[in-house]
């Protein structure tokens, strides 16, 4: 059962084009070449279970979600069983169509499900507040229909599209009320617990501010009220001048590694004129956006000639507060600290959030300048 | 060069001598059976490097210790070079004498070491105050010489040994004027990190509170003021009222997994009497700290029939602050989520601090219950 929704035109010549999955999900195609979408999901219809919960850990008065019934998700299926590649006849996928560029849809097994009726999560929670129905969306976002490539070997166009998408997922999760946050990230690698090798993302939507978001933004807060400064262009104004960290730049974006990086390999690449989220970004700095998204994880792989494994995350405004405050910016965080050996979070990291570095900043920047590409 | 000083009497008849490392550093000998320690640390002396940096993270206000140093550092040795063993004649290690106990020693590469002269952490820092020295100290827990045991296998007198030499080093680093929060913590397994699998804890001594203590701190002492009540007695409470998420107890602690519990094997072990620190335990509730330490971490292991790697953490009120508010409880957090699987710190839980549990807790309390001891 499809629906018959009209296309949406975005910029850079994409179109948006939506479908409906066998279960009621949706599935969003962003085109560049004109593409008519209307494959039908053929698999048999299957019941979605019931929105879960989250509880507070009443420790810290941070929520935690309990997904119990994502246990028994698949796990690093073989590459002919590729939940994400395109449909085939004799093997049908999350995506009906037998071609794609890059698509966004609906979790299948969600972590944050849209709630029933109005909801809100409670401004202050306490121990007196303890549970809540887990609202939000979980969107997955296919790169590339390409199993054996990665975001790095994307072609600029390519990735423009997928900034498309995350700037159109952002415009319109950020229209339901009950919508909070929205965080695009994604995985990679298995040594940071990818289910599936497939190059994609994922889009989080909360209805509460996470904990680091939250933390995030009263920092930035009184930074404002103190200094009449966004934080970020403050820290980006640091690192310009320092230079030592910075792995890249180009007109419009700077990639450097933090002053203070938590991880042995951790870059983070924010625009040089700050905007709150994706969707204000300009035409200019998205044009820019993928040489240098390019750059520096083509550099990230470069410095042991293998894949790293990767976190990488969009922090952006919240969408209804902090919006001078908080800026775009993307950080990429490896967890790799030389060829056979990963970084843990032991005791000090995991159950104190003390991090321990073991390498300057400087020195892990350097490294990335030093790749030949 | 080996000090002289003299042995110090501590609680079940635990004798604690300490002696002095080939670099200065200090050892800790905690017996029972009174032995004499004698031997002199053979190894040539070695040259320990500078304090090393903490940078702060200015997107979050915390702290990271930038510890360059230590990337070197000995990794995942064969038995016959196991560093924490007794030394014996032809291979010197960390502990001179041929047999102990328990032993705390200095960290050979710590993160934190010893300030020179006066210094304390700003109370307040941000984007202005960057960079001051990685104050604090690291120390080595050896829980036993046996290098094929583990905590849950120690006697109850040698858990008891244990749980001395933590109260004694609480209780000694709390009176250096530098140190702001004491963190004895054991990693379990080489899925967490563990470079040396010989059974040990460490003991940290920040000279700041770390990010997570300073937020329990914060939500503690609202709760004490709204409720006039601990936090920690109101969570206890609620764990024996609602009985379902309890592994285990006793007459004076109990052991629960957490009501929001981040993990799918969480369990936390609590006094039935919450006091600030170890140090403030009494004689009977360190009478039962055994039984019940050994209890719940057998259960763990049991519930698969394998090893669980975990990080096991005492949380105590800070040296100087909360003393009313924050209450001691050891935390036992194992990241295997199934025989073949472990659960992984990805985009959500670690760029943005929010958790999803794969597993209910109270479904995780039944399996540890269950478990056939």
């Amino acid at each position: 059962m499809a629906s018959e929704k009209p296309s949406k035109q975005l910029g850079a010549g994409v179109v948006r084009t939506d479908r409906t999955l066998m279960d009621g999900r949706t599935i969003r195609y962003y085109d560049t070449q004109g593409q008519t979408r209307q494959a039908i999901d053929q698999r048999p219809a299957e019941e979605q279970p019931q929105i879960g919960e989250m509880r507070l850990d009443p420790l810290n008065n941070e929520w935690v979600v309990i997904a119990a019934h994502r246990q028994g998700r698949i796990f690093l299926p073989p590459k002919e069983l590729n939940p994400l590649a395109p449909s085939r006849p004799g093997f049908l996928t999350e995506i009906p169509e037998s071609d794609y560029e890059v698509v966004v849809f609906d979790n299948r097994s969600p972590s944050l499900r849209p709630p029933v009726g109005d909801f809100s999560a409670p401004n202050s929670p306490d121990f007196s507040s303890p549970s809540i129905p887990a609202a939000g969306k979980c969107e997955v976002v296919c790169y590339t229909s390409n199993y054996d490539s990665s975001f790095k070997d994307l072609s600029h166009q390519q990735i423009r599209t997928v900034l498309e998408a995350w700037r159109d997922r952002t415009a319109e999760l950020s229209e339901i009320p009950y919508i909070q946050h929205i965080a695009p990230f994604e995985n990679r690698g298995e040594e940071v617990g990818v289910t599936l090798n497939h190059p994609h993302g994922q889009i989080y939507a909360y209805s509460y501010l996470p904990p680091k978001t939250a933390r995030m933004l009263e920092v930035a807060t009184n930074h404002l009220s103190k200094t009449g400064r966004a934080l970020l262009d403050d820290i980006v104004a640091r690192e310009l001048s320092d230079e030592s960290r910075i792995v890249c730049k180009n007109e419009h974006w700077v990639a450097y590694v933090p002053y203070a990086s938590r991880y042995p390999f951790e870059i983070h690449i924010a625009p040089l004129k700050s905007v709150p989220d994706l969707v204000a970004l300009d035409e200019e700095q998205c044009m820019s956006f993928a040489p240098i998204a390019k750059e520096a994880l083509q550099r990230l792989d470069g410095v042991f000639g293998v894949n790293m494994p990767y976190i990488a995350s969009w922090h952006q405004a919240p969408v209804r507060q902090g919006r001078n405050s908080l800026r775009v910016h993307w950080q990429i965080q490896s967890i790799r600290r030389a060829p056979g050996k990963l970084k843990y979070l032991a005791g000090s990291e995991s159950a104190f959030g003390a991090f321990m570095m073991d390498l300057k900043p400087e020195q892990s920047a350097q490294q990335l300048r030093e790749v030949v590409l």
